[in-house]
């Protein structure tokens, strides 16, 4: 599906409606470029750019398949970038990823959105209304794109390291919950989301490095801005990934605790019935001559007995640690 | 077993049989080249075909007794080539193995399957249906087997996937199943699958590079996309390989977990039965002065002391989170 | 918030106060250099200062909002570098952050400081009763600036080693403490602080190698120094890394040994007191011919072989290790 | 001492026993080599070699102390190579190591022999019946020793590998052996083999690159050959050291389990022995009034109900699958 | 404090005590050097040679504090070298490290020692007696003491190899100890010990590739000798590190077994005891109609079925493998 497609001239956006034949021939003119963004397109929808623009059949047949990790590609004239992008479900726990795909040439650009991307259109809108930037050609609007889609990954990043310090406080807490699959389930995130953000830091580099000339010079160093982030997220998710595992090991440390507790305590309960109860059984005995049995305060004495052992033990296991 | 034996001439296959002999003679002549597949050939079957085409002995060897690492290997004029296929056996969740080995040169591609090796004749038939494709060699040839090998690393993948997600539900689903062994073979397939995959990374980098003039530059970017899909199935098992690690620590707490409830329990249940005892052996003694035995309801009082205590006992376990 | 500012001629202070516009027109004299420096300045504040310098919107940006990771860049004729500084909060055990960012040009130095970043008063105090460095440019207040903030990792380092060190001793004293929350924690500002000082270990390597004609080549030698020490703190971190996860596993070890003595212990002292309750109960059943009960001395005699029954078992228990 | 000497003319091995100095000077003609073979020479022994043949003292000492690491070096006309052998002896699980030193000329080759080495009189003969490959100078011969010591590494990697199954058999069937050890000691052996074969993976590397010019371009494919072997056998050893270290953590997981089981299966015996001994308790209390004792079928009615409440509670245990 | 200071003319020592001031003009002559040792010099020791001999004043400033990783560094025609030296304390199982720092002049070596360094004294004394060695100028100075201190490495690695499989043999002895905290200071030995020696890899890796004029070509070749001592120390720390890892783990296993063992025989031999005690309740019941009460083989009988059950359980238990 065609979403939006508009020819920008000297930075500033055409007025009227644009169908793709008239922004075939426009975007050729000196100074101009076509911007044409579609939504999870068929090959039909696809065949005409491909033809007019030259389109490699690979990059076209990622841009309909989508599911490609992220990557940076030269053909000839054209570059071809796939983004992923990510945001959090905080209700579920999980990173719903989306897939973007650019097809970037002297006078075009094409963004393709599959799944879940962020819109494009803001990106558009803020583009749109800096004529400046947008004078820069193409390669201004893929660093608007892949600027948004990186600063995407701030609040999905944030809302794992929330999530963490939740787990964390559940398991150091005290409390008799075992969060080890909420542990696991996070971790399964972090490298979901590390995969998807990882492979984008080679390409901005080069990007910021300035290997590729259809990027403007005074573009590159909003480039090195975007890597910069992306190192950022990657060393974050990576530190996420060791904090997770620490916490796998340190959840096992805390259940192992109480639960041997609660073992040593119910056992040390055992163990000070065991004594009264033996007392009584001795007393129990039908020996013909067991004279304690014929005193009168016998049979107080030996509750009074059966109590302070138990009080004695009480206090020995308090001290002792066991209850 | 040489399986087929073909010449292409300008991208289409010549008709009628061809033998060996045939093959040697018309592949050298402008715009043709030959195909010749073989089966766990045996020493004999590779005589003439060493002679003719001048293959290293080294080679040769490896061919005939497979067992190689994959890797891309440069003598002279020829290019050696040894593949890894997977395939993923779900009822035993064990991927299976096979081999192809080709021999490029510049006028023939011989290829060489063992093992469980993934059929190549749906790969010849697809390729002799485009023409235009074959017209640029034997490198097309060599592109699409690669192509084909590394697709079917998809559904092996996948299929470590499914089973790495049941067991997932396995530890996690409360149950009494213990799956630590199932978690190790699945890992110990993860490993095997990326030794098979992963040596591969860097030789169809290398391919896509250009660096051999065997293969046409239009077949280039294509293998820039086999590399692509490779690094995929890499990263995915890299991934898998960490998941099983935390899993394997995972199903340890859930484990000592489950355990553990259930010794609590039990040691719960015997501490609550304790307590009646204890006051049965206490009515038991044969003190001749205990008033509350010659109390007409004595008895029941007593059964009804009992019950409460079991029932106080009862709830504050209960409240502790032992029961 | 503009701190300080001022103009430095021929490596001393210009007597008297410098506002703003005097130190844009002086610091372009031959020799001078102007050294403003500022604490979480707002965007106006900065607004003069970048028309002035012509310094980069994006690294402004950075500089007002801060919350960048440590990095190096360069931008024309200006080099922008963001530094984290560290404070070790010893009663919370947290390392606490701050940040300065520098704006380093041919002939001025802007200083910004966010959060809990140590002053940088007595850093200029030191440069202004040293002449002679000062005459260096403003590359030497750079490295004076790096230097410092380097130099203050080291206390941040050492309250990190004591802790571990306390929390090793818990971990093995035998006491009952399980401090796998504190190993946790501090693993965490491990992690933290890496990635506070592990990114600066390049740009200090760049600057050490000269590739900066602004820092001049005397003060070269001395980014060696800072980038060795920042070497040295970057492998004790990882050490420390290494060493807390060995910590949480041996202090697992430590609980189970600890825990497991407990039940052991429990569970002997109702084996031992089961021992009499069984014979107790033997005498207490009611078959008319048992000859012992009417022995004269057969209470005493049961009640001596309880004893000894239990003392015989205490020892038993004792030598195999279970008491 | 020596235990081999000869002389190689043209492929050939001169007739007639060859003692050093004839060696020393047939070597010097056109085409001809010495190959001189050792086992653990004193320093006695090699004076001559030495100053005959200008060895440097450095690798001299190596050869004749040995327990060095893999390793290649280049001295002026000379290379040195430092080769483990490995052989296991599986009645112990161990990695039995030799050292093999080679010191190879334009026109001569020193092999010393050291400890458990295997024998390279096979590989002489193997040689000399094939005069082509010996035309190709001692190069041809250094191919053939580091062919055969790195082939000899694949029986090695066998052991470990079957030993690696039985310690997964013996975790994992379910019987009540805890192979920690055996498990540790095997991943002793594979770290041990490790350090013995990775060095050797770059100088094969080298040679097969073709760097020295001591070893005929011939020969270099086959040390591609053996370098791939090598990567081979890294590559295993370090799939082996990582299935080890999960093997250790599922056999932890195996033994809680099974010991678990265990106490829990105990625990649940002594639990349903409680509940008749509770009742009999109650009934031996002394009350005046206790209606049930004077039942004519009070007593065998007791007994039913203690049988009934055992069976139930042994169904509830089973269900409940603590039994 | 300046140890001793001496001048060598064409590899000799020159007669009779020289002080610094005939140190400096003396070993400018050609051919001549000085080498002036120092332990633990003061600032105002080292002021005369910092002026005399250039030095640069941040080496002067490490060699005087010390507390610096082992490094090169390269200043004008200075090389500055910090080497840590080892020495395993058995009684205390610590590494105990001192610290040599070198200044290498065209004709001087200055030598500062710190700690516990290893006297330097034998090593003057080897050399003076070679003077063919010493005649290669300082840089063979350089090669003696940087060889020392690596062979000096060997008696501390051996020394914690010994400690590793005494905890070994711990471990798996089938003892009561948990020896998790030698475990873990072993590690942290082995880990402090790396950090001392693996930064000194590379620098001596440069040594050897020649890059620096100040070590003559001679004495190239014996840098190479320490560099690969160098990597087999750091090779075999990493080796240990990996199997203290290991060990830390298979103790933990080792524990668990040890102390369920115990568990389940106490908590078997309560179960026994259990049955005769239910038995004795029983027949300890105060109905009227018991007929067995009456038998004059009830009581015997009685004691009997008590034995015969405690022996069947015994058997039991003792197949089950709980006792």
């Amino acid at each position: 599906m065609i979403v939006d497609c508009a020819i920008y001239e000297d930075g500033r956006r055409r007025d009227g409606r644009v169908d793709l034949h008239d922004a075939y021939r426009q975007c050729r003119q000196d100074g101009n470029f076509a911007w044409i963004g579609m939504y999870e397109p068929t090959e039909e929808e696809f065949d005409s750019l491909q033809r007019e623009f030259d389109l490699h059949p690979l990059a076209v047949e990622d841009a309909i398949h989508a599911h490609q990790r992220p990557k940076l590609e030269v053909f000839d004239e054209m570059v071809f970038i796939v983004l992923k992008t990510a945001r959090y479900e905080d209700s579920e726990e999980v990173v719903q990823f989306g897939e973007i795909l650019i097809f970037l040439g002297e006078d075009y650009i094409l963004t393709v959105r599959h799944g879940e991307a962020s819109a494009l259109k803001q990106v558009r809108e803020a583009l749109e209304s800096d004529p400046e930037l947008l004078r820069h050609g193409p390669g201004a609007v893929l660093h608007a794109i892949v600027d948004r889609v990186v600063d995407d990954y701030s609040p999905a990043l944030q809302g794992l390291g929330v999530d963490i310090e939740e787990v964390e406080n559940q398991v150091f807490s005290g409390g008799r919950s075992n969060p080890a699959e909420r542990i696991y389930r996070l971790k399964r995130e972090v490298l979901d989301f590390n995969r998807a953000a990882a492979p984008l830091v080679e390409p901005t580099d080069r990007l910021a490095k300035g290997h590729y000339a259809l990027v403007h010079p005074e573009v590159r160093a909003y480039f090195r801005d975007v890597n910069d982030h992306l190192i950022r997220v990657h060393e974050q998710l990576e530190s996420y990934r060791d904090l997770l595992t620490s916490i796998l090991q340190a959840n096992l440390a805390q259940i192992t605790v109480r639960q041997n507790d609660d073992v040593r305590r119910i056992s040390a309960i055992v163990a000070i019935v065991a004594v009264p109860t033996m007392i009584a059984g001795i007393y129990g005995m039908n020996f013909e001559h067991m004279p304690e049995l014929t005193w009168t305060f016998g049979y107080p004495l030996v509750l009074a007995v059966m109590l302070a052992l138990c009080a004695v033990l009480y206090r020995f296991f308090r001290r002792a640690g066991w209850l």
